[in-house]
């Protein structure tokens, strides 16, 4: 995303108050203090069990970008003084960010992200950074449910257009993060490497004379391979057509409408005896977690799944805040009533039984030893020093395959559907706190 | 938003399938056909009484670059075959675009967007139009109803952080043209001319060694017209701090936790019994057009509204849909027992009562003349001829404008926050179906 047509800059994706405290701090000696901010999230959405981290990895691109040019410093003139102004030509992040790793689990409390600088360096990035993990790890909670709603069956992405047109390239980068495989993007699929999927629309049977002059048609250009969409006008004379066009080696028939387990029945049972025991059933069309977990009983092959996906199946935001804890080596933070803020930076690591099973988030004071046992496992990791992203970070597939292991580790309520606690409690140790 | 960084291609903002579809299409000599799209809501989310079309600004830019260059097309191979490459290499649309301007209301049914030309021209856009139009529109839908909420109130977008970085720039624009006042994010201001507002977080309070020292170089840097936001430890405490050092002149304070009613009471009374008379009353934290409602007999002067409104409260998608109506002139439809499908491209104008009362919404055959009395307004107006923008397209300003009156034409009950029927009903008439 750049902000600005012809630069790459993302530094006005930015709420103007930061922009106005860095010029009050410039002015007043306090920009320089070092201070820690963290992200984290006071609860799980609509009653999750867990939450999964995505966006880490579009974070640490957009961080690059954000540099004020000319562009970006002409809209400035106005909000700030001509000292600031200054200050921001040159600037760039040169402070350490650490945080779970993308497909790591978070819950309520958990660090998920620390970022540590001056007051200058650190305050700017708060909106940037809360876009960026609230909309991607929105999308990945929700698609994880699904893929394990799934079991082992395939689910596809195609949620584009029910989505802002990037947030739609993001959201399938998070859906496949979370285990989906395969995305309708094209933009998704070059920016990403995603594999993408889809093949024809009703308009493509609506378009020509009749059913059969758009499978041959689709055939003809895509193969027998091809899913075709059967249920434009009616779904058995759909896949009668369907079969007598592309042979018995028809790959899939998608259906989009009606009861999609009665349909998926009926559908197999007429496949398997026109001999086409190989083709596949497509189901798509307002799926979301239930919907997908009610079919598990029903011969469906792929899922297509659009809106909820796109949209966090209820749950649009994570609810991630970015909060100053720690100024010049004090804790600090907001009193509130209503609120838990715990000063002090922190660190956080899981317990495990013997067996592998997740037993609690600890959260403790970075400074102090983590009080690990065999069986934990320390959650944060260095992403970025002096401003540099490290070397090595983990990739796409190695964010699948480590919320993969972690949906292992959870204990089995923490895998249900329903409304309900967090799967695995968090404990505060040693912390510091400003609470009443 | 740029597809491609260093391009400004929209061109891959696009499913698959509808590449797909050109590629067969081009094969079969098809893709030539006179192709009729309409763009339209089946229903409208959560009970709610009208929907705002948002979103025309954006698309006509958008559209205008949707174009395929090696770039995109790199992506490409492998998707479609090499005749398909050919020509989308010299795609440009050159097709019609007529539809509801931005800032008008839209029932179950409008004809919100009509997209006419070839089927190979117009079949590409579905996505792009759907992404922008869902997600703009579910955002001013939503914030028309907090404006009314807040009667003459002003309202401050300020959810940039809740919603991915790109989404936010689009929501702040759909929340001024619902008529908010300003908005949190810079780039909003530097792309649509929006005002934008915001001067401190808790976080500035904390960075220093004292509330009063931050105050005091807050006012230094900003001048007594700022806002203080005054609820970092203790609200009373907090505003004596502020009047003390800001003066009786302070412009507002900010409320952002804690019970807003109660808080601003208090608040308005301790200003007023500190002799700041005039120092006005900033209220945010979760609110919602609800939260909002209940404010009213609270001496509240603005609202801060975050999260709620970038994620359309409740209903972060518009549903719309992008439907092949008219092939060839011949309308078609999907058959389907459950879904509304409606053959032929359609019109629409909205009925008045002689005082300026919608009546309802009449959508007619575009063939036919409109049905039209004294007191009606024909809906859809031209936005693209030929591929190209027509003249004099309305401004936000101006959509801004036409929201305002549209929804003083809304009968009273429509403009009730709870859930319920359409404000207005749809009415079809002369229409051409395919369905059972």
């Amino acid at each position: 995303m750049s902000a600005v047509p012809g630069s790459t800059s993302t530094a006005l994706l930015t709420d103007r108050y930061e922009l106005t405290m860095v010029a009050a701090a410039l002015a007043d000696g306090t920009a320089q203090r070092r201070c820690v901010f963290e992200v984290f999230a006071r609860r799980l959405p609509n009653g999750r069990r867990y939450g999964v981290v995505a966006g880490i990895g579009r974070l640490l691109e957009a961080l690059a970008d954000f540099r004020f040019a000319a562009a970006e410093l002409d809209q400035l003139t106005g909000v700030v003084d001509a000292a600031t102004l200054d200050w921001l030509s040159a600037y760039r992040f040169r402070g350490d960010v650490d945080g779970y790793p993308e497909g790591e689990l978070y819950f309520p409390g958990s660090p998920i992200l620390t970022v540590t600088g001056t007051f200058a360096d650190t305050v700017m990035l708060e909106t940037l950074v809360l876009s960026v993990l609230n909309h991607d790890s929105a999308v990945a909670s929700a698609a994880a449910r699904m893929v394990t709603a799934a079991g082992s069956r395939p689910l596809i992405e195609m949620g584009s257009r029910r989505t802002h047109e990037a947030s739609a390239v993001a959201a399938a980068r998070a859906a496949y993060l979370a285990g989906f495989e395969a995305t309708s993007n094209l933009e998704a699929g070059r920016r990403y490497g995603i594999p993408t999927a889809g093949t024809a629309a009703h308009a493509f049977v609506l378009l020509h004379d009749d059913e059969c002059a758009a499978f041959r048609s689709q055939v003809a250009a895509l193969g027998s391979n091809t899913t075709l969409l059967i249920d434009t006008y009616d779904i058995r004379r759909g896949i009668e057509n369907a079969i007598a066009v592309a042979g018995t080696e028809l790959g899939s028939i998608r259906i989009d409408s009606g009861d999609l387990g009665v349909m998926a029945q009926q559908a197999r049972e007429q496949l398997d005896a026109l001999g086409a025991l190989n083709t596949r059933i497509v189901v798509s069309g307002d799926l979301d977690e239930y919907a997908i977990a009610a079919l598990r009983a029903e011969p469906v092959d792929f899922y297509g799944v659009g809106t909820s996906v796109v949209t966090g199946s209820g749950a649009p935001t994570a609810g991630m805040v970015y909060k100053l804890v720690e100024v010049d080596g004090r804790p600090v933070a907001k009193r509130s009533a209503a609120k838990e803020s715990r000063g002090g930076r922190k660190a956080a690591l899981r317990r495990h039984k013997p067996t592998g099973t997740a037993l609690e988030e600890i959260v403790y004071p970075h400074a102090t030893p983590p009080p690990s046992g065999p069986d934990d496992r320390v959650l944060p990791v260095p992403l970025v020093r002096g401003g540099e992203p490290v070397d090595g970070l983990p990739t796409l597939e190695q964010g699948r395959d480590r919320l993969r292991a972690a949906l292992v580790s959870v204990p089995w309520e923490g895998l249900k559907l329903s409304h309900g606690e967090p799967a695995i409690p968090t404990t505060f140790i040693g912390r510091e706190t400003c609470a009443p």
